[in-house]
């Protein structure tokens, strides 16, 4: 089957690579009906997270069930699945307790961009769809797999909520999704950070009621304008850098919550500083898992159109223009259709 | 009137300094009964914190208030207060949130190790008790003034409830009384880290249920000896270095909540272990006054006996011996009697 495989920075290549198997009576096999390239796929792509030779990438993915192992029974051949970029046995007391990603069992599913795909627990990763979705909601499903949970979660961890003023930091899929789980979770005010137009426009299709274009020292100024010179109630960080973790910071009032979830790169906070800002700081590896009843739920209804952020769409094997035009920031996301 | 003046580190001084007075409106002054030395005191005292020439200290208080200026209405001369080391409105909208210590109008009462004490914003700073107290209950409602209210809060930041398993990071009078804090909010298992035999017996008596006595990764270890491999539900960080603010990290589960109060110094956390620990954080300064009239009720109930972490005590003209005790680790707190 055709799959990528990360050879070197800049260096993607779609290859004939082995069709997976069910390993663990666990597993499921599935058959992919698009994937997508990640922002967080950007990160060894541009060298600036260190691999360990050529290695298959992607982990975001949706599909038809082909395959199931003999102890699999919420998941069967046929369905139309989600899953996400931890597999979670979803029975542990981290999972109960809403911590999917952080399952004691947890594995990542690795190689997504591809035709098939083993995802390992597979009862305890993958939600099926109520039937097989008509073709124009396969990206929003799709979405719901990594960014648009992760987004949520962010807006969780933020406890965005009624009343609120939330600020978003990052213009990328996950700060996008951010904005449109933060309407959906009855925020007041949602205050996008961007300065790229298409990304501004959709910011406001899916509810930011204010657009900030200053970053940095500038951009928390005008936070804190915006906010009688508080700071937001609640911030979603979505880039991962210590510029954007600070400014998220900065940005939320004394009591209020930053809900971090752009993979931290060269990240270090001084402890001083976030001892006198007195905000909650939670964050991580989303636990989508936790979120994709509900998300696909959505979906499902038409409730929320997260595919939106797709806006670019390529056969699979045109994988090497998704990563240049995303690196490039000519896309916000590439759907990769299998 | 008396009162102590830090020179220089380990040069502490009892004085005659300018009796306080009115100066706005909103002020109170008041006839202090006993006062202490904190652990947060020790730290211009070893000289780690720099200081800019010699400077009234102490920060934690409970007297008679004395005089009253014109705009002041909810406490009165002959009233028994007490109040902290932040004074706050307790109307902005900070406050009203909880976060009185990060008030918009916050100012810091200096140099309540004294026979008098100006504080400002009276009537959103100091709650009366409700008569003037036994002497026996004097050490509570001091403690209630800084260490018991910032244990509290640390015990709550880090969401201390039924059910859940507690460490505590830091046998000082916070930590003890974290101890105290959570055995209060209905914790289920206290672990508290220490290793000094009179503290452990202090923790024990506060309701711990678990002593360990070892520190760091080790510390870290036995943790999650005791937790099923997971680490603990609720941290509670007492201490403020890079080690402890560490070691209570990584004894947290995924999911689970640090409340950290040591003063931070020298702290700097890497944003990718942050991450993936999945863990809560947040504490910083107490809001003190926050949990000010449920501490009171329960003190002058007799509930809980928060004053027998004050293991010396002194007349305020020996505050140096006091400062030397603590600085030993001979004593716990030191009360000082004015």
């Amino acid at each position: 089957m055709r799959g990528t495989v990360l050879h070197a920075p800049g260096d993607i290549r779609v290859e004939e690579r082995d069709h997976p198997k069910i390993i663990a009576p666990t597993d499921a096999v599935i058959r992919l009906s698009a994937t997508c390239v990640c922002g967080s796929d950007l990160w060894p792509y541009r060298g600036i997270q260190k691999m360990d030779g050529p290695s298959p990438i992607g982990h975001e993915y949706v599909g038809i069930v082909e395959e199931v192992g003999d102890e699999v029974t919420s998941v069967e051949p046929g369905q139309f699945v989600i899953g996400s970029f931890f597999a979670s046995d979803n029975t542990c007391e981290i999972c109960r307790a809403g911590y999917q990603s952080s399952c004691v069992q947890r594995e990542g599913p690795v190689g997504a961009q591809a035709e098939y795909l083993r995802v390992p627990l597979a009862d305890g990763t993958l939600v099926a769809t109520p039937d097989v979705p008509d073709a124009d909601l396969v990206p929003s499903f799709l979405a719901a797999s990594d960014v648009l949970g992760t987004g949520w979660f962010a807006a969780v961890a933020a406890e965005v909520g009624p009343g609120k003023t939330v600020a978003v930091v990052g213009d990328g899929a996950v700060g996008l999704l951010g904005v449109l789980a933060a309407k959906q979770l009855g925020a007041e005010r949602i205050i996008a950070m961007s300065r790229h137009e298409p990304r501004q426009k959709l910011a406001m299709e899916y509810g930011a009621t204010d657009i900030v274009t200053e970053r940095g020292d500038e951009g928390v100024a005008k936070i804190k304008e915006l906010t009688n010179g508080l700071g937001a109630h609640s911030v979603i960080e979505a880039v991962g850098t210590q510029e954007s973790m600070l400014q998220a910071i900065r940005s939320t009032r004394p009591g209020g919550h930053v809900g971090y979830v752009g993979v931290t790169h060269d990240v270090a906070l001084d402890g001083t500083e976030l001892f006198f800002s007195h905000v909650h700081l939670h964050g991580g590896p989303a636990p989508v898992r936790r979120f994709l009843p509900e998300l696909i739920d959505l979906i499902w209804r038409r409730e929320i159109d997260p595919g939106k952020i797709f806006d670019l769409e390529l056969p699979l094997d045109q994988a090497a223009e998704a990563y240049r035009a995303m690196d490039e920031r000519r896309a916000i996301k590439a759907l990769l259709r299998v």
